[in-house]
């Protein structure tokens, strides 16, 4: 049997990337593809205070729990379903929620670290990264924040230059590197996500 | 009747775009694609002296004759068949040979400069741009320009210094821009190009 591909889709906060992985796998609405959001992997942090849980750098490699989704990926690999755990952004951990998901016969992960890590890397048939000027995403990630996060101003500037903008130079940018296609500027690229989409609908033809 | 599709290959001198392009259309070898390199349309000098056209700066846009190149593509989407010049190195001028060529149904340009011009990308269906370092490129530039073309290391970095890198930095790198799709390395890079083939293919596939 043939392996499901796996795509990885990265790119700064803000880039574009999550739009970007959404309309392909909507595009493909009755077909057999999956998202997954290396969000959803954010380390348990129940043993952790509350207090303790807010110091977390959400832009950190060290946030994650990557071996978790690495064995989830190995699992979707040899057509076995996985319980994808759902994290509670109110409280700061996981919730007790999990999502079960049958495999598919195309991946995509999505999220900023995801080219930076070797083991994952090395998983994905196809590396996309989503580059987009800095200060698109920074205007993208204020409207984002303020309108439908309510937070002030004030908090999500200082949030972007004390954590977001230091991990996307030290982390996500030099992952660029590894890309087999760069996109730019997300979901208004409509030939690069075209270029993408003609690709997955071959890979689903060639299975049936 | 449908309109023949154009994709626009850029990059910087030694980036790898011409074997990108090369490796695309013999993929396709008893397909209708056809290859136009920008470098075919350097103007005719004949009017000028031999020791005048060694002045010629061949990384400027002015060294181009892109109306004639875009009366061709004009002409290709009309499904007409065209004359390409042939351009003489030895004599710095354009020969009095022409290649004639009959239309097709995709239509692939390279040169670093194609991305520039705003009228050549206007009539592009894809835009492309293979982004290789800057060491990694001229590394090429001179194996090739020593090798092949039997030239000095001192002409070759000179010739570099003094045209190739101002142009690079003042014309073709902001032409990336411009851009639907990134590939980095050039002809190494397997997944960029089978992702460039595959969308070749299915226009093809639905002409057919």
């Amino acid at each position: 049997m043939r392996k499901p591909v796996i795509i990885g889709v990265s790119g700064g906060s803000g880039s574009g990337k999550t739009s970007v992985s959404k309309l392909i796998v909507e595009s493909f609405a009755n077909h057999s593809i999956l998202l997954i959001a290396h969000d959803s992997y954010y380390k348990d942090q129940s043993q952790l205070t509350f207090h303790e849980r807010l110091k977390t750098n959400y832009d950190h490699p060290m946030a994650f729990e990557t071996e978790l989704l690495l064995k989830h990926l190995k699992d979707l690999q040899n057509y076995k379903a996985i319980r994808i755990p759902v994290y509670d952004y109110t409280t700061h951990t996981r919730s007790t929620e999990v999502i079960h998901q049958e495999p598919q016969d195309v991946i995509i992960i999505e999220g900023i670290l995801i080219l930076e890590d070797k083991k994952l890397r090395n998983l994905m048939d196809i590396k996309v990264y989503v580059d987009t000027d800095d200060d698109v995403r920074i205007i993208r990630r204020i409207r984002r924040d303020i309108i439908e996060r309510e937070r002030s101003l004030d908090s999500v500037i200082d949030q972007y230059l004390n954590y977001v903008k230091p991990a996307h130079h030290q982390f996500v940018e030099p992952s660029k590197r590894y890309a087999d296609i760069i996109i730019p500027e997300g979901a208004s690229n409509t030939v690069g996500i075209d270029l993408l989409k003609t690709k997955i609908q071959s890979i689903i033809n060639s299975g049936e």
